[in-house]
């Protein structure tokens, strides 16, 4: 899978992201990933339930894997945070 | 399964949820389940990493899904909101 199936939920309305994961969808790709960190992750939950109960009936969610990213701090040392994937497949 | 294993995710710091996941395992339950709803979300994705991580290195993330709400609004109405269940396992 290459990096154009690839949408990163980040802080925009919730929309904007269904409307990318949409458009993917109906240019003919099969697969499209979401991924997001931290408070993120809820958007992107919201955004796979919103493609699927109002955009792309068919689209059904493939896998939902979690993990842990370390980032620097400004401050020095690092800071864990929460990562998810979210695989759509139609 | 019952309602025993499971532990809702809601707005305290995460490390509430933590102990109390950490207690059933402890406690001879091999399994517990992490529910929550709206921004919650990501934090049950934070309790589930970092019991993983930090406290029982043999659970492992048996499921996850995904699912929407009806909730009904003040004003009237109803409002969606998605939900997710992380299934530990160890």
């Amino acid at each position: 899978m290459t990096d154009e199936n690839v949408v990163y939920v980040g802080n925009k309305p919730p929309m904007s992201y269904v409307l990318a994961v949409t458009t993917q969808f109906n240019t003919g790709t099969s697969e499209v990933v979401l991924k997001a960190r931290g408070k993120a992750i809820s958007r992107a939950v919201d955004v796979a339930e919103i493609v699927r109960n109002r955009f792309i009936p068919e689209a059904q969610v493939a896998s939902i894997t979690t993990g842990t990213e370390e980032l620097p701090r400004k401050e020095g040392g690092t800071t864990n945070t929460s990562t998810i994937e979210i695989v759509l497949k139609k």
